[in-house]
């Protein structure tokens, strides 16, 4: 496999519902792995910012197509680099077109509600590129693997996300789903890192601690979760993100594939403007 | 059957999804039928009017309980009795924790999504009674009726809708949907009546003549809607509704029944405010 053609298909998991295929696993993916690395890291990042600058034109002629509405997921532990995602991958990309939501706790309001109350309110119109920064995942990977939800209701739940994500995708909606696979070990450095650069103790949380004491159950939540969910019309992509910028580079390249998929356009002119004239 | 016990399940429908089952067809109810009548109007309107006090005593508790949502789904032609509806059965309960949303087209932003967006966002919360005046069946019905979408996509819908519909009941919520039934003879009475009465001409919409020229076509999407929606969690009640007592009689009835069926009762105590002392 060329280093600029990387196969995707060793890293995206869409077969839940098909009996029979090989269940996914993610204590197979290397988290320090570089699939998608020219071998050079000044060369890497580069390629990133281009890649940005790219994505930034898609983005213009995506929001004046208006056919498409496009919601990327990042999911993943900890430290696992999703705001640097957001600032590596979608930074070029104007303002007007991209917004993020960064998904907190449920406040009571939201928890009156069915947990996809508050994640339909936000998912993108057309034109939009909508970036979730965790996202409804977490209204079942938290309570799962604390014990709040029975198996049951973590198996039903994620049915309830199928349906949705299937309506979604049939309405007009593409779905880009990133899990940011990191080892402990980074999480271990990237969080200590936290605790000893003063201007990054605003990032660091108690409840992180505790959420490393639950590493194991979270992997196998993960596992879990991208098996329940990795579906055809909306696959997950399992992304080594040990190396910042391989990871910026796999999402960023993941992203422009899912954007030139839609063979974007502007829309068609009216002809009766060809009969305006300004005076 | 007596009549102050009648029997609901010749006006239930949630057979879909159940293969072999008779499918259900409009035309064989008669829109002048008074199951709930006691024969006598006096009477019957007499009983709404317990009823409706009724269903504000159930409400407050409903509203204390807070284990569940109540979404109450009106749905019928023009002039069918919606808005009768919520002022002579829902009248009684208290503003708090009873809210209307009175459907109308989509507009540009709720255009840009996906049709059960707005939809999503408007639900009941727990302790909470949402009444929809119109509903996401507006918006299979009309672009249906119109050929606007392909007898696939109104397919598709309903698919969604019963998926949103189980996920919603499995979440808390308690569905109520009615069917309003007019015969096409009492709509031109009250259509005339909107016209000839100077203080109704605000209810007269142009737009109404163009629905009632499809009325066949309706009636047909009505059977189909019914057909694809009335399901084990979201069965669909047909409301013969020419009698506006009778139609408020049997709303009320089912909405009774619908919340003595929760089993309301008020909090468990916290035991630890035996030990407050108020000083």
């Amino acid at each position: 496999m060329a280093k600029n053609t990387p196969d995707l298909s060793d890293h995206q998991f869409s077969g839940a519902l098909l009996g029979g295929t090989k269940p996914f696993d993610l204590s197979r993916f290397d988290p320090a792995a570089k699939p998608f690395s020219s071998g050079d890291k000044a060369r890497d990042k580069a390629a990133v910012e281009a890649l940005a600058l790219e994505l930034d034109t898609l983005q213009n002629l995506f929001y004046a197509d208006r056919r498409f509405k496009l919601l990327v997921v990042l999911q993943g532990t900890d430290t696992s680099g999703k705001d640097g995602t957001i600032r590596g991958v979608f930074g070029q990309m104007s303002a007007l077109g991209v917004h993020t939501v960064g998904w907190k706790a449920p406040t009571e309001p939201e928890r009156a509600h069915d947990y996809l109350w508050r994640i339909h309110a936000q998912v993108p119109s057309a034109g939009e590129v909508m970036i979730f920064n965790r996202s409804h995942y977490e209204d079942v990977l938290v309570p799962h693997v604390n014990g709040w939800i029975t198996p049951e209701q973590t198996k039903q739940r994620y049915a309830h996300i199928n349906d949705f994500e299937r309506m979604l995708t049939e309405t007009g909606t593409v779905l880009c789903k990133f899990l940011l696979h990191i080892s402990k070990d980074e999480q271990r450095v990237r969080l200590q890192e936290r605790l000893d650069d003063p201007t990054k103790n605003w990032k660091f949380a108690t409840g992180d601690l505790e959420a490393r004491k639950q590493w194991p159950a979270y992997q196998q939540a993960y596992s879990d979760a991208v098996n329940a969910t990795g579906t055809p019309w909306a696959p997950w992509t399992i992304v080594p993100a040990d190396s910042k910028t391989h990871r910026n580079l796999m999402i960023a390249s993941v992203v422009k594939q899912a954007m030139l998929g839609m063979k974007l356009r502007y829309p068609p002119s009216d002809p009766a403007l060809k009969n305006i004239k300004v005076v």
